[in-house]
């Protein structure tokens, strides 16, 4: 059994922060205030693709995406959540959860490569994130 | 119980074509030649996100999204598969299975919103989709 601690990859430390963990995943905000913008990151070390992950790590990393998708989509009022696990630039494992609202920042296109992130305002940031888990646990 | 044949969204069946059924979705194949990208659309009608879905039927989509991207994997011997829920455009629920390659069009950025769609060339679409169909059964 491998007892090494998880760790997130060293940029996804940097672009994003720690919200909490849940079950099988870390969850993360984007620290870009143009989205509410999350990421679950499984904390597997070595895993690359979605098929890599055992049966069951699948299923539990499935029922997460839906449970955040779900509260974040009740939180935000969105249009549409945004899923996707690309991993181009940083190879392990990650899935991204964004609310998507009509005339957001590059809509209705993607999210990813667009312009640069913006900072998030501290006090903006607390209330979202106070929301969005007050929702996880609803 | 809705006994109306289900129908891919219009844009969906213009811009793809259906490749097979497999279990919960159809598998169809973009109409673009720049990239191997599929496309599972479930057989379910008025679903627009992943968590609108049943239980069952979000674990089964689980199951095919892996299914399907394991064999785009070992068929092409792509650098990376990107898999992506956006329907910021079509609502209809769809998931994009994508094999990426480093020096591809618009590598590492996202496929979507990218450029214009080129046709393929039928002996090379027959090609990629026997290849396929034939990582998909072993």
């Amino acid at each position: 059994m491998d007892l090494t601690p998880f760790e997130a990859d060293a940029r996804l430390a940097r672009d994003s922060e720690l919200l909490t963990r849940i079950g099988l995943c870390e969850l993360r905000l984007m620290r870009d205030a143009r989205w509410p913008w999350l990421v679950l990151v499984p904390q597997r070390t070595d895993v690359f693709e979605m098929f890599d992950l055992t049966p069951l790590d699948q299923t539990m990393l499935t029922f997460e995406i839906n449970l955040v998708a779900d509260a974040l989509k009740r939180a935000t009022g969105a249009t549409k959540i945004n899923v996707g696990a690309l991993g181009n630039i940083v190879r392990q494992l990650h899935v991204h959860v964004i609310a998507r609202s009509e005339g957001d920042p590059n809509w209705p296109g993607p999210v990813w490569g667009f312009g640069m992130a913006e900072a998030w305002d501290n006090t903006d940031k607390n209330a979202f994130t106070a929301k969005l888990l007050e929702h996880l646990n609803s």
